[in-house]
């Protein structure tokens, strides 16, 4: 079989990573295209339609054979059967895409710590404001991300996010505990008490062989400061200025 | 069959809008559950967990016997199948995720206006940057997300975003297409001639005589300021506003 063809921006983890943790822990053969010569303009092109019935909104996108699928909880999604990374039972898969989609509004909600105002101006141009939101991010938003995620462990009987069976989300979980420790190492440290199971979870996927030699590997490209998960000594600090508002009330529905 | 049973906020349309479309478009025999007496007690309830082996992190979220799934776009992976409102090969259901996907992506922009700093806070508490953040989606987010629709209608051969074959993402895009022109008639106006393919599926989905019927029903909960489609007039005419910084500079990627 041909291999797996990886489209994303080369440079940064992001949302690729998810993908990326995918096809390296099921040993998959793959091509990460953009980083490859010429990948980027293949990239580019297929962005721009290149005669699909569909094209991708943006990156990450998976091609294999003729079919071209997009949205990074989607390709794991397609993906995950094929790979043997979740079970079978339609149940199953229905969790596991939930727990992706949640992890994936987590990952959203980090990007916009440092563009909470326009995602086509830079950092710098929208520092006061990231400040901000950082501030209800790590206060609020972390430890209940990532409560909910411990609460999944416990709930499934663990030791895995769906139970006994080991699947694509725990590497997506791996993931979004990587990032945010390297973003806010601040705001982590005060939650990690509360996540015993995520963090041993955290552990044992770092453990696992093929993950171990990837995370080892030139493959694994460095957090940086133009992935999702960025290191800002004012954003990390967020969560302990004063809150002025919004503090001792009961917290709001989120339509 | 027992009905499926919905769990959403009562009184807005919000995220469980894009359920109801596809049990109102099949007929579908469902309770809206947080609309009947005890129900929001019950959603609270699952909520918090009540022995189910996963929580959902949020509403809504469907129950059919045993099985509860959330994540909108998950439960109408889900659901679609059931009530044939997607094709049944492969292909076709990851390029309807897909399309799915992007549009809770609009969506949640779309929330963000209002509230671009905290969730817990009021949206009067960040008025001021709810324009600035208004000012970028109106400007290049909604052109582009309604831009990539246009264009899947057209690469897919129409007159649905699948092609020939009506979907549940048609149902999903006449629901970001209503609550956007609710939410900033003033942009929308703007972009109306450049999405004429997509402004014709918004008609002929509001014409599909169980739409009709739903819309014209009191089970159709009015557009309001308490869901995520909200017509602020200062973030409507956010559009108009000269932007500053970042005009006629390439738009950047996005992580």
């Amino acid at each position: 079989m041909a291999p797996y063809e990886l489209f994303y921006w080369p440079g940064i983890q992001g949302r690729g990573e998810f993908v990326r943790l995918a096809l390296e822990e099921a040993g998959a053969d793959y091509v990460d295209v953009a980083r490859t010569p010429g990948g980027m303009r293949e990239m580019m092109k297929l962005l721009r339609g290149a005669g699909l019935r569909l094209a991708p909104f943006a990156p990450p996108f998976l091609r294999s054979g003729e079919l071209v699928v997009a949205q990074t909880a989607n390709v794991l999604a397609w993906l995950a059967p094929r790979l043997r990374l979740v079970p079978g039972d339609e149940a199953s898969r229905a969790a596991a895409l939930q727990v992706q989609l949640t992890i994936a509004d987590a990952v959203a909600e980090a990007h916009d710590t440092h563009h909470p105002i326009d995602v086509a101006l830079y950092y710098e141009e929208q520092k006061r404001e990231a400040v901000k939101r950082a501030a209800g991010f790590t206060r609020a938003r972390i430890p209940k991300y990532l409560g909910w995620l411990e609460g999944a462990i416990a709930s499934s009987g663990g030791p895995w996010l769906l139970g006994a069976d080991f699947s694509y989300v725990d590497l997506s979980a791996f993931q979004l505990v990587e990032g945010l420790s390297y973003a806010f190492p601040n705001a982590m440290r005060r939650v990690g008490r509360s996540i015993p199971k995520l963090r041993a979870l955290r552990a044992r996927v770092a453990e696992r062989p093929r993950i171990a030699a990837y995370l080892a590997s030139d493959r694994r490209i460095p957090f940086n400061e133009d992935g999702i998960f960025r290191h800002y000594p004012p954003l990390d600090r967020a969560v302990e200025r004063k809150a002025k508002v919004g503090r001792g009330r009961s917290a709001r529905k989120r339509p």
